[in-house]
């Protein structure tokens, strides 16, 4: 079958690999959608940094590239094994269109078994750390339980948009806040890419009270001004005084750092009324150096965030298939053939940063 | 009356000055104990840092150096304005025995008005920001309300230490537990000197869990040794390592960071066991760069303390009075005279730091 497999930076090759082959663990999954993640064009840039090495390999699956790309995907069913059911215990049968949720962990060590098999220490992705193969394929091996049933009628091309969303509303919850106090919550959100996105969909999903997004590219502010009471554009906005200017003078609730670029920081550290939350968001490329004028006289909390967890996943699905995350198909800006991934998909993320947000791409004839 | 005043970094003159006057609105307090505190250390070393200069006058006092230093301290009311009572709502009558809270703050502000008057926008401190002068001298002017009233017997040499222990507690509330909890959990303490001592002793007081510090020097070490389980030395030890042995290889629960040493905020991020959290109660005078090999993975929650509330003044003085700081006084390294702050305090401090935890001043003779 086709894959996109990551063998270096700037080496991403599509090209034949074997089938999985059908086994009694694991459900096979036709991919429809697959999404590009700021994660996996990292590694097209300037890895391999989190995809294993031969000297390095994977502490779970043992793997090292290369290997196939792909974590954000769904599909159908082509292959069940004898009983298996999915996430929330539904018999699986082929033909399903389901969500994949990525996630490789141990299921044995202390993280996983309280509920946090995001941070377990062998923790790794389907689609960047071996074992099954991933999303930029024809084909995908999964265990059952990280499948989530979608309805018949699911437009795939948007359910593929669940990971991020995912990502998203693990960041509310991990603000320390329950999802409900957000509705009289003042919030800003740093950078309006995907993740931003993803942040700015969920808020809006919940119905936060007051919205700011700072984002200085055009076409991004136009992709989440539907979810913001005010989009600023850091380059011509105080945005720090705008959110005061809005918010009784006090400042904002919550900062969700979806940029991790230090000027926006600043701003981020500076719109928090005392007692704030920032929420670190953002991955790990620029030094995260805290603007102490502002950590101490407020007494600001940071918490950070990784990926989801089984709950904040299984809760997106429920919450994408009831319809809440309304205007989410906004997000995707180029729907491609997986033939084209590397031309026009991660070089045209490259080449035009400010006008994409996701970009998904297709194994199958006839989607696009 | 005497008082010793800052002029400049390693500038600061035991002069006389003009006594504060009786009024209708201020308590006059004669000091009997002043304690030295990082902070004033920090002003004399490389000062005017805090302090107010004529160019920058203090938001709230309007004043500016030279000021009166001190703002640990504790004494005999020598003036009460008619029908004054205490922070509890007690009289106050001449020769009764107060512990001081230093602080000043508008109480009319958003912060104030919310129980959060030590992040008010024009917080600052007797002994520091003017208005009353401080701590280092005869007498000092301080509101009633500010007033802690202490029994007839308390020695007031140890009393002057719940400024620091208000210190150490508040960074307790602030880590998000209920203190409560801390009996069922594992903390690592970075820094043995004053700051972490006041927080092992709060630790203790509750009945921690388990304790572990980290600090090099030997004397530091001694006078701790009494509240931890573990006595750490980083240049001999893998601190996060034995954290680990003794917690079940999960790591600790609770870091305070008491040091601001770039190796040991390391160590403290790399101790934390998954969802940890790491309070930081150091000053600023080190950029604050977040180890994020340790942040994302662990979703580690950050957060930061300032001096104390009204609230954990309070409660340190009812613990200090019911006698549950046990070793407290094994803080204090010496006793002298304010005519010798300079050399035998603040050039101690500086000569000596190793070996030195609190330094306390007297105006008093005979007391030494």
């Amino acid at each position: 079958m086709k894959a996109a497999r990551f063998y270096d930076h700037h080496d991403i090759r599509i090209e034949q690999v074997p089938a999985p082959k059908p086994d009694a663990e694991h459900v096979l999954v036709d991919v429809v959608w697959a999404g590009i993640c700021g994660t996996d064009l990292h590694e097209y840039l300037i890895g391999p940094k989190a995809i294993p090495t031969k000297d390095n390999p994977h502490l779970l699956t043992g793997d090292h590239l290369p290997v196939t790309l792909g974590h954000e995907f769904c599909g159908y069913v082509a292959h069940v094994p004898e009983a298996a059911v999915d996430a929330s215990g539904a018999p699986l049968r082929t033909g399903q269109p389901v969500m994949v949720d990525p996630r490789l962990n141990c299921r044995s060590c202390y993280a996983c078994h309280g509920g946090d098999s995001h941070l377990c220490g062998k923790w790794g992705f389907l689609g960047l750390h071996g074992a099954g193969g991933g999303g930029f394929s024809e084909t995908c091996a999964v265990l059952p339980s990280m499948c989530y049933s979608l309805p018949e009628d699911t437009p795939l091309e948007h359910a593929v948009l669940i990971e991020p969303l995912a990502v998203g509303r693990h960041a509310l919850v991990k603000s320390g806040l329950a999802l409900d106090e957000f509705k009289s919550k003042s919030v800003l959100v740093l950078g309006g890419g995907p993740v931003g996105f993803a942040v700015l969909c969920n808020l809006a999903a919940i119905g936060v009270q007051k919205a700011f997004v700072s984002e200085p590219a055009k076409a991004r502010q136009d992709l989440v001004k539907i979810y913001a009471d005010q989009v600023l554009d850091p380059t011509k906005h105080n945005v720090p005084d705008e959110c005061r200017a809005s918010t009784d003078g006090r400042g904002v609730d919550v900062v969700f750092d979806c940029a991790r670029i230090p000027p926006a920081m600043k701003d981020g550290f500076d719109a928090l009324r005392p007692k704030g939350v920032y929420v670190n968001v953002a991955g790990w490329e620029v030094d995260f150096i805290i603007p102490m004028e502002y950590l101490m006289p407020k007494e600001i909390t940071i918490r950070s965030t990784l990926a989801y967890d089984d709950k904040d996943f299984g809760d997106t699905v429920k919450d994408f298939i009831a319809g809440k995350y309304k205007g989410v198909e906004r997000m995707i800006t180029a729907r491609i053939s997986l033939d084209d991934l590397v031309q026009e998909g991660f070089d045209q993320l490259v080449a035009k940063k400010d006008v994409h947000s996701k970009i998904i791409a297709t194994p199958k004839a006839g989607q696009i």
